[in-house]
């Protein structure tokens, strides 16, 4: 099998990468480095085994030719700041629709049968169901969520048309090795500019879930190799939910600062968000897997991670 | 109340333009005529509430012209045959999909706060509940269905991001006067060209619900007076179902033909077809509507109106 991952370079694509190298795999790795970095796959690239394509996954043309062979695309490449589309309604319909649809006919044109896909717990917006599985209905308050659920709406189609295998993955937050943006990263930021105060979006109480990113990529391979359907959907995330409150909490302890805090919004920390992410994993569960790492440890990984980072705290 | 539809010469608009002009309202129709029909709404041509915009609704600019001074806009321009997406995989993108975010953004533009749209039952796909009910997760298996489901998320973040109303309507088939393709005009299109043999796409033994335009009518007008959620989602059909072989039969009695008849295909007519459609309609009965007619008093109201087409059948 050769795989394709577009956003290779990224935080989620690139640990992926890593396993199926570590596999022994034949790996095509397609990111335009808007937000992936060379450095997370640098060290693959005396592999045999490794290819880079520096490309946009809205250049149809260099993405037909880079599927030529391919037997099974992981499509992560997205525009990830769930934030942004409040102010910019263009963007995640180019950078999560439009793009998926590329991929798409990529894989139609080249005969590839294989997709993966990374959406998120955004689809369920603001669910009355928690934890939320997989059959609730999608009700996105962001355009990041109606995007991501619209990209899984043509998966399924072209899926069922061509009769392909298909792998959805609705993420909570990762964290861990590579994190590139999200709550701790902000707050730790905020506490490296001010010591003495820390500002929070929210009032402190919104509840979210999240997978630190090794386990992550062990549910995915395990649900690549144990999922029977043509059509795979699973909600990926951890039985734990912490307040942000109790996140800030955490990096606080790790970093003994002492700042005051100060809760700058309501229940939610921008317009779009969810106050409370939970996913119900038990379809998950049942193919063997569970997270070895408790959020605590996930974060605390996280800022170790960010910590060694030069450019944000040396 | 000042409304905007598009798609308002189109077969199912201009029942809805019709009732809004009964109603006293101030209409304005924007169609393009691509598959609209002059004939539809001339009637109402010289009323001083009656506006018609010749438009399309990829045509930025003029729609969001037309929007102003606009309280509710009935979104109901749409590319309407779902059976060419299998070919044409821009077609529903652009005719669905775009065209809504269009008239979401020349809400935004107008302060218009109220929206309904036309949606499918095709959402669901092969549902394997039945009657299936609206928090059935979606699974289109056509890009229509795929489009129009990206279209209601779309809807659903914008409602959401800026706390507009909406009503976002899943019909069944709908039959009746002005009905103007489908199989009840393939069937009798196909028997004049040949009275002595008629050819059926499936088996015969694809189960469908349709639903008799008046009724459709009353059914949006109900949902738009009483439901009281801010993101209000109905599925609009009939408690019955007919096989294809048993509307074939309404439609050979209606017309005294006795062809033989052939079967060319299996459980669908064509790729992405579904093999049952029938939806729960439960929550709509809950607000005190009923359809008044059978799903044969409907097909037979169809015929009557198809006899009369001078195009058709003359």
């Amino acid at each position: 099998m050769k795989y394709l991952i577009t956003g290779g370079a990224g935080f989620i694509g690139s640990h992926i990468v890593d396993e199926l190298m570590k596999r022994g795999k034949q790996v095509v790795v397609y990111d335009n480095f808007s937000t992936g970095k060379k450095l997370f796959i640098q060290h693959h690239r005396d592999n045999p085994n490794f290819k880079l394509v520096k490309g946009d996954v809205l250049d149809q043309n260099l993405l037909n030719k880079s599927l030529a062979g391919i037997d099974f695309v992981f499509h992560f490449a997205a525009h990830a700041d769930v934030r942004s589309g409040f102010e910019n309604h263009e963007i995640d319909h180019i950078q999560n629709l439009e793009v998926t649809q590329n991929v798409l006919e990529a894989m139609l044109e080249n005969g590839v049968k294989n997709i993966a896909f990374s959406s998120t717990s955004s689809v369920y917006g603001d669910a009355t169901v928690h934890p939320t599985p997989e059959d609730y209905p999608f009700q996105p308050t962001s355009l990041y969520g109606a995007t991501k659920a619209a990209a899984e709406n043509y998966i399924y189609t072209y899926a069922s048309y061509y009769n392909w295998k298909a792998y959805i993955f609705r993420f909570v937050s990762w964290i861990g090795e590579r994190y590139t943006h999200g709550i701790i990263f902000d707050l730790m930021k905020k506490l490296k500019e001010n010591p003495k105060q820390l500002e929070l979006l929210s009032d402190g109480t919104p509840k979210k879930s999240s997978l630190y990113v090794k386990d992550g990529v062990e549910a995915i391979f395990t649900i690549i190799e144990k999922a029977e359907e043509q059509i795979n959907i699973y909600n990926l995330g951890h039985t734990e939910v912490l307040t942000v409150d109790q996140i800030a909490g955490i990096i606080l302890d790790e970093l003994e600062a002492h700042p005051t805090k100060k809760y700058l919004g309501g229940k939610v920390g921008w317009k779009g968000d969810n106050f409370f992410v939970h996913l119900d994993t038990r379809r998950l569960n049942k193919l063997g897997w569970k997270p070895k790492s408790t959020i605590e440890e996930g974060i605390k990984k996280t800022i170790d991670y960010l910590m060694e980072d030069p450019n944000l705290f040396k």
